[in-house]
């Protein structure tokens, strides 16, 4: 396949769809090109030709133009396992968009497809590349706090649950399939060997009953490692995107352009300190450190590009790479994925056994 | 009693034990006298000589002295017990240092002898007077945000746990009787008459194995109010000291003087948003509001002195006033601790059955 161009479509040209085209024509032209769109609306269909993109008057016209080897699938979560299916048999490789699908059945499902075609099935995990979780990420690695014991990963909004099917839960709204997909996926990559052991949630339900608006979960690891993950969308004060905790530092990422900051001890032992009044006390144990035990560094901000999530499948499409987002992978944050609405609904922890 | 000043004493003359001397005698002059001290600890009663108060040479000195009417027991937490019912069985009123006691038991204990003597016995519950606390308590009272569904309560040091009894469980060390007592304590006093349902839970070791540097508390009550309390030691930046949720706005107190603010949504309706990039993706469910749809307002501080705290013991005692620190929220604060104990140890979600 390495002389030929990569055939490339997208099934479902909304936002992701409209954005996925434009990835693979303008940056990709080296690997692959792009053929097509379909979309159920005749009006989006209208908007890609507009774009100078062909749209394919059906799904099955689309699936059987040979020239396809690639096919994405942007569109509403509750179809994403009928359209990969479909795409699979007719012969094609697989991006769906996250969530992959609505449980860990469906995916199994798609899976079982894929290993029987033979053919490439995987997941629009974009939020790999987002470059606030790899420089955390970096920090976890390289020990630069001491050990890390708490990673706290937020993304708030004040605009509650868009109106849209991501209002519905029949169509696989609610934000822990939406963003909770992104942080919940990200926690598990950047924890690996570790296993993950019990989860607690809470789910909320502040600006609609239809599905959830947000959800806040403890996941603690088989090492003892207490990662909290939060989507929430009624929040007109935001709290740092990131926010970790090392024997020796704290590390907080405060905005998308990896603005924070790192704050690491430089003198441990020299912990005493002048009581402070604080509200109605006095308290030492509380009292701020002074400058002269301390010392602020830059966060080690890294740069990316999820272009490199495009190239990974078409290099692997080659037989140059392995791909990055697995199977495995997507098993375990589905069924992370069902153990948050499980906690939450029932309001225990649950037991997770991991498949790592 | 009210033609009378109340004789005053204090048993331990720690930091805590001087701070109640100083503001009795400095500024509860209307109401009481300052009689002594006894300290276990002989340098300590040559402090307080030097500082003009009479000490004891023994503890049964004091307690037979009939000039003293009340008694503020400022010890290690493991002895609050033995003296305060001491103290009772002497016919004197008591006021013990929090933790009142290390478990339930204790307490009950000590509740029984206050019945059978008639004696006042209560707990120093200053952070009752806290000017955050109260402050965020107006909110939560006036609806100011709309309906609160979510408040956190934070204290984060850096400096572990002090290094003397404070760090040994059988003194009764650790956060969660330490700065644990006092959140705990105002969020039971604030969510009233909200029972609380559920606590989930996790203690920390991370700069000693003795007892806990801290913990993190879910409490769920009765009505779906989230109610987070975090103490924490080993954290070199700090998240706001108060966060509160509603509806229509949020609240935060970033610093112990009260500084913060409220924004507060302004067009609900007005939702909608063009799409930002964030890291490697787009977003409108999270890109910021326009300036057009929210309004900033300051935080309504209240203002408070803890010499309330001992005014109100005063006038209680002559005859003036209901005690606002009693027995039974101090149960519910002491089974509070007991299921956040149980619930970190054994990492699941705690049952709580109020008592309120």
């Amino acid at each position: 396949m390495s002389d030929k161009k990569i055939g490339f479509a997208v099934i479902g040209y909304g936002g992701m769809g409209n954005w996925h085209t434009r990835k693979v024509r303008d940056e990709m032209g080296e690997y692959a090109e792009l053929i097509g769109i379909y979309d159920i609306d005749p009006k989006r269909r209208s908007v890609a030709e507009e774009n100078g993109i062909k749209a394919y008057s059906s799904r099955e016209e689309l699936l059987s133009d040979d020239r396809i080897d690639l096919v994405t699938v942007a569109t509403p979560n509750d179809v994403h396992k009928e359209i990969a299916i479909a795409a699979l048999r007719a012969g094609k490789n697989v991006i769906s968009e996250k969530p992959v699908t609505l449980n860990s059945e469906e995916l199994e499902e798609i899976i079982a497809v894929a290993e029987e075609t033979g053919k490439l099935f995987t997941v629009h995990q974009n939020r790999r590349w987002d470059e606030d979780y790899l420089t955390m990420k970096k920090l976890f690695d390289e020990d630069t706090l001491g050990k890390v014991f708490r990673i706290e990963s937020r993304v708030q909004g004040s605009r509650g649950v868009p109106g849209d099917w991501r209002n519905r839960p029949e169509h696989g709204g609610g934000m822990v399939l939406d963003w909770g997909i992104h942080l919940l996926d990200q926690a598990l990559m950047m924890t690996l060997p570790r296993k993950l052991k019990t989860v607690y949630a809470e789910l909320t339900n502040v600006t609609n009953e239809n599905c959830d608006d947000g959800f806040r979960t403890t996941l603690i690891f088989d090492d003892g490692l207490s990662f909290y993950v939060e989507v929430t969308t009624s929040n007109f004060i935001e709290l740092p995107l990131w926010y970790m905790l090392g024997e020796n530092g704290t590390a907080a990422v405060t905005d998308w352009n990896c603005g924070g900051k790192i704050v690491m001890v430089s003198d441990w032992e020299n912990r005493d300190a002048v009581p402070i009044v604080a509200g109605a006390g006095i308290t030492k144990t509380m009292a701020p450190r002074t400058d002269d035990t301390i010392e602020t560094f830059p966060l080690p901000v890294q740069k990316a590009d999820w272009g490199e999530y495009y190239k990974n499948i078409f290099k692997h499409l080659r037989g140059e790479e392995d791909i990055i987002v697995t199977h495995n992978q997507q098993r375990r944050l589905m069924r992370l994925v069902e153990a948050i609405f499980e906690s939450g609904k029932t309001n225990k922890v649950v037991e997770f056994e991991d498949i790592i």
